[in-house]
């Protein structure tokens, strides 16, 4: 049932169209790892909308979530074959408006969507990392995009912006470049993986070690459509599940069976109900278009994500945080609870720092960070406008 | 990593130790299925507590859950490795005294503890059922059980009560066999189940699918050790996270991580959490006293539950239950949230039917039924107290 995977990680033949960049840091800078271990050649791909002030005082940075990519805005482009994943909050006219604002959004170190990853090849040999790229942190992930803001010229950004895994970033952002950053909007996410987010990622981990076709993370040799897509599969059903809400998929699918089975002498144990068609469906869709390696890695990171880790806890780390915060929640959402919002927001409050929150009214879950649009453009919109400008 | 599965069925051998007994309907009444196909030489295992009155009026009957089995009390038997999983409930001077009732529990049709299953001998030719086990459903499971209850010579029990799985059978008896019933007790159990639900269970199925060792289901003649238990043991992972809840996760294992790994340079993918570690033990533990094909079977009948199938609906058939009732939910039940105990409670008092709900108060999620004992006991004692003694 496997589909086509692109093993050979194709994705990694950058070019610039579709408006992806790339950014590759110098071999004499190699890039270190907050485990103590160093990265050579990094690349980082990027995507970017509106224009920069002269004064670079307009720039948003956008932190995508587990399976995101760069392409947070627009029409399908360059190994993208969907349209922006947040293409009703960004645009021209948008929530976050591309004719006032430069919007950049940057592909996850360890991701598969052209920035380095267990895909890219090893500079020591050429061949894919595999079972030899590191487990990398969200800080990891924080420090490339610092590298790249380096890069483009920009002192501050206005803002960093980001829903579930991106809100980890958002906020070690805030905890690691306090001067290099003038607000933050964390959305749906947490300071710390608790053992229940960790448990739901353990069962997909495992589902993917099962998988013959996975071969300990050394698969990128395998023909198309023999790369580990079961495991990925089964790992994105879960995640599928604690995406959404048991109210919605009653709503959406009930009790129906799939494949026009019925319930007489011939049902069997392959029959489906209409979820599970679903599930499999995004499971698949998944194969697709990720790596399963950095679906592993990624997955890693957020597990492993505690602003409080060598910082001397929770509170005090979050203390270092002194930027105008946004928070968001969704009352629905089973994988990030609104108590995780809250905890942000009491923990900002009581050191001092500014932090609104904001309840999205959606029965959509977790996913309504991507879904219920206006909902979550229409409250940060009025706090960028609320923002002074261009003042760390 | 997988634990040897004792793939031969070796718990089909039956004998009477440790109270277990047996029962095998005569070959010329074979067994019909809910579906319309029938099973031949089915066999109930059951144990019993307590002696029958004259009368035979104090009778009561328990039904287990997903992975349950006969042994409800008393201290480990054949084949059990562990006291009875109501041991805390059921037992002399116990909340369910079985000085004073005479108390019944079978394994389910289905199962692997006794009962006719996919491990057990296909009549034909004595060869494993394995994937010519038919789908069967909870009315299925519930009609074996009227079978031995005119085997045991019971006019009537004075309550039939079960949790989860358990509880759908207490519904389907209440539906099915009114005038065998006085009352029943429904406990963190559901009408229908619900799209969430059934998702649960479509991705352990399809881990199991992907373990190469599961063979469709045709796996019996495996070396111990080489059954399907990895794809198994992700499937329970799944439900033990579901089983339990975010908080008593966060105060039990926190961020811990197992193994004696420390966040360093040495640090790897295999790493674990303490929840993680927690979360395998569960699946391996399960694999060592559980076969898969059984799993899969009772999965997909608890998916198939619908008390309003080929009944005109939910309401309908909830008219149909006339006996006290007392249905028990917990409120921190994300598998089967207080809304289906309430939805049970509404639709019988709508009926006209006498209904209590009782609310434990537990953090540990849906398996307080099975820990929080004398929260879940004491009601049911007091509700057995009050009903009036052998009228039906």
């Amino acid at each position: 049932m496997a589909l086509p995977l692109p093993v050979t990680g194709a994705w990694q033949q950058g070019d610039p169209v579709g408006g992806r960049q790339f950014v590759t840091f110098p071999v004499e800078r190699p890039f270190a790892l907050d485990r103590g271990t160093t990265l050579d050649r990094v690349t980082v791909a990027y995507e970017t909308w509106g224009r920069l002030a002269p004064d670079a005082s307009n720039a948003i940075l956008i932190c995508h979530a587990w399976t995101g990519d760069s392409h947070v805005s627009g029409t399908p482009g360059h190994a993208q074959t969907s349209p922006g994943w947040w293409d009703g909050v960004i645009g021209s006219g948008g929530f976050i408006d591309t004719d006032r604002w430069y919007v950049v959004c940057a592909n996850v170190l360890g991701g598969c969507q052209g920035s380095t990853g267990p895909a890219s090849p090893h500079p020591d040999d050429g061949q894919p990392y595999g079972s030899r790229f590191p487990v990398i942190t969200i800080r990891d992930m924080v420090r490339a995009q610092a590298r790249l803001t380096a890069h483009l010229g920009i002192a501050a950004w206005q803002s960093v912006i980001g829903g579930s895994m991106g809100g980890m970033q958002v906020l070690e952002w805030a905890i690691m470049y306090p001067d290099l950053i003038r607000s933050i909007v964390p959305i749906a996410t947490c300071t710390q993986a608790t053992a229940q987010q960790i448990a739901w990622g353990a069962i997909g981990r495992r589902a993917i070690r099962l998988d013959p076709r996975w071969r300990g993370g050394d698969y990128y040799d395998a023909e198309p459509g023999d790369g580990p897509g079961e495991g990925l599969a089964i790992a994105r059903m879960v995640a599928q599940v604690t995406f959404r809400s048991d109210n919605v998929f009653t709503e959406r699918f009930g009790r129906a069976f799939a494949d026009g089975a019925i319930f007489d002498e011939h049902l069997d144990l392959s029959q489906r109900f209409e979820v599970e068609a679903y599930l499999d469906h995004h499971g698949d869709r998944l194969i697709r278009r990720f790596d399963t390696n950095s679906y592993l890695i990624i997955g890693k990171a957020m597990d492993l994500h505690d602003v409080g880790r060598g910082r001397g806890g929770l509170r005090p780390a979050m203390r270092r945080i002194a930027v105008p915060t946004l928070t968001m929640g969704i009352w629905s959402d089973m994988l990030y609870p609104t108590y995780q919002q809250h905890q942000i927001r009491d923990l900002l409050i009581e050191g001092g720092t500014e932090c609104d929150y904001v309840e999205v009214d959606s029965p959509h879950g977790h996913d309504a960070f991507l879904l219920d649009l206006d909902q979550v453009g229409s409250p940060i919109q009025k706090f960028l406008e609320r923002l002074p400008l261009g003042s760390s």
